[in-house]
């Protein structure tokens, strides 16, 4: 028995919400199968059905999580389709979630490998259930916790979903970005990295230009528009004491473009 | 040592809700009595008082948690007045409530054995206290899991309360059910299960009338109320994309009758 | 091996929210660098950055949890700035919080000793991090959790910061308290306790005198603001009900002024 499946750990994220009884019933799943897991809630506030947020809430964690971690993320727009179900393994890691784009961000990594899980016999699925959390993913994670190998349970893939445009594009000097998260306080954080930027930089969204990086929030000029490089060394567009997404009426996916200046 | 105490599992249902120390401080003392427990959290977000909701959601996901789970419920319109504590010892697993109804939906189980908590020696109560969930309850959630027997702790009865109308009236060929739970989109949840409609039926909630089940939420015609068999196996009334609770101006207990037809 | 470290308990409370990736990322930390800790989250939802409702939250939790608890605690107004870190041991607990008064209620007890942690070898530290409950605190509390002693990891003060206000004081006949803490019903809790009160008494809130306490909620006169000892043993003020902190526009730190009578 390695270090891992000692303390096997399963971290939770869904758009269930916390108050009725949709993630008590995941958690007995796993614990009926596994009950030595350490189930960690990441997120259950997701936006409803909002892949792109819940993409973004599992790579922000992922780094800081011991190898061998499960992370079972449920958020689907779809559910009750004929969504496969993947895992990604990727750093020691697994990751556990409709085929919808959820781990979009892990599906570039050259050391990740996807697997549609079937069941493979290993498991045994109910047909087509109203509740895919509870009847399959749960299952899967536990069984991935508990030493499982995600080949053990289906075929590797190469064509998993992938969110369209979560990746920079670059063109010349300019880079295209985009708004990919917001914090509950209304910071707009983008997928632009803080190795991206140039020395001397303009950054374009909607009609407002900035050229110049605050060096913490309290910075920020009251009733302006800022950029900070947040605490995941991400561009992060805020006003000082103002949720900036209603200020400026901002939606995910918004571009934010990148130009290098000389 | 057995399986279930080498992880005592310890469920968490109540309306304290997330903010406050009242959800710390009961976890506090089961932990110190039990420093082993796992403590699994289904809602602290039961709306205040509402024994009805919490009754459903308890007796929701016990089928998935495993045998030896302490299910622990907190939630008491009568908190400070002479109410009994109960345990009821069902399926293998142990429940721990005020005798204020949160328990009903076990009372009926052939195999259901329930007590009141009176210490008898084993555990010592504080007189009257004001916060019954950290001062007693905890207590008795934590001896179970430790393998302390329930007939250790009080006597069998069997008049625990019950809350009236939870259970389907059956007259000729008309079913009469309720209204048991509202989750947080505002779908309507009764206690008519799959397994009592007939092929062809009539429901009537209010003023409408429907005939058929929709295979899935996306099915349901915008606007209008819609049934549907839940991931519970539980007849469900919904509006797509709305909240059927505010739609219809439903309540907890609401009649929903069932007609057969020929 | 002591009992404390075969089961290390990390208490969690911070003003971060439940719905971002703040929380996940800050148990991730220190499940890398303690796998068998077990994290009980106390609250998320501390208003932001009020580290009054922090200091009261921690110090009414903490005598419900076992010897060797470490309570770590994240509210920061300060975030950024040259903050101490420190380490409060007090009744066989450890608490780690940033040097802003949020360990204030420890500071005077006899047994507390305090330390300002450098690391001093045994923790390395990104220098000036913006997310330092990730990048400081969080190993602070694994390490301390794992069995290392405050004292390897900074070295013993006595300036460390104190809220100004949260102690009661004496002229005379008159003591003269605060509001310390509103719960979610909007209740008062005040820094007066059950042992404070004189068998007679007259309590001044803004333009309300009172002279009686009530048994239970229940007994509060609709509309009327009353007095009650809570289940801490604290005096509470509330209206039957309602919301007293709205209906009355109390605010944190209002003075509650307490005469004795003959």
């Amino acid at each position: 028995m390695t270090a891992a499946h000692q303390h096997p750990l399963i971290t939770l994220t869904s758009d269930f919400g916390l108050r009725d009884y949709f993630v008590g019933a995941l958690k007995g799943v796993i614990l009926q199968r596994l009950p030595s897991a350490q189930l960690i809630d990441i997120s259950h506030e997701i936006p409803r059905h909002d892949t792109i947020s819940a993409a973004f809430v599992i790579n922000e964690i992922c780094p800081y999580f011991p190898s061998g971690t499960v992370h079972l993320a449920v958020v689907d727009p779809g559910v009750g389709t004929a969504r496969r179900m993947i895992v990604v393994s990727c750093a020691s890691q697994f990751f556990v979630a409709p085929d919808n784009g959820l781990l979009s961000y892990f599906l570039n990594h050259a050391e990740s490998r996807v697997y549609n899980i079937t069941g493979k016999g290993l498991l045994k699925f109910k047909k087509s259930p109203t509740f895919a959390g509870r009847d399959h993913f749960a299952p899967i994670a536990a069984a991935l916790a508990s030493g499982i190998k995600p080949a053990d349970l289906g075929d590797e893939i190469d064509d998993a979903m992938k969110i369209p445009g979560l990746e920079l594009e670059k063109n010349g000097s300019t880079l295209s970005g985009k708004i990919v998260y917001f914090d509950h306080f209304g910071n707009a954080i983008t997928n632009i990295k803080e190795s991206d930027l140039p020395e001397h930089f303009k950054v374009v969204i909607g009609s407002t230009t900035l050229t110049e990086l605050k060096e913490n929030y309290a910075e920020g000029e009251a009733g302006q528009i800022n950029l900070i490089i947040n605490s995941s060394a991400r561009l992060e567009i805020f006003v000082a004491r103002q949720n900036v997404k209603e200020h400026l009426k901002l939606n995910l996916m918004d571009p934010v473009i990148l130009n290098t200046c000389k």
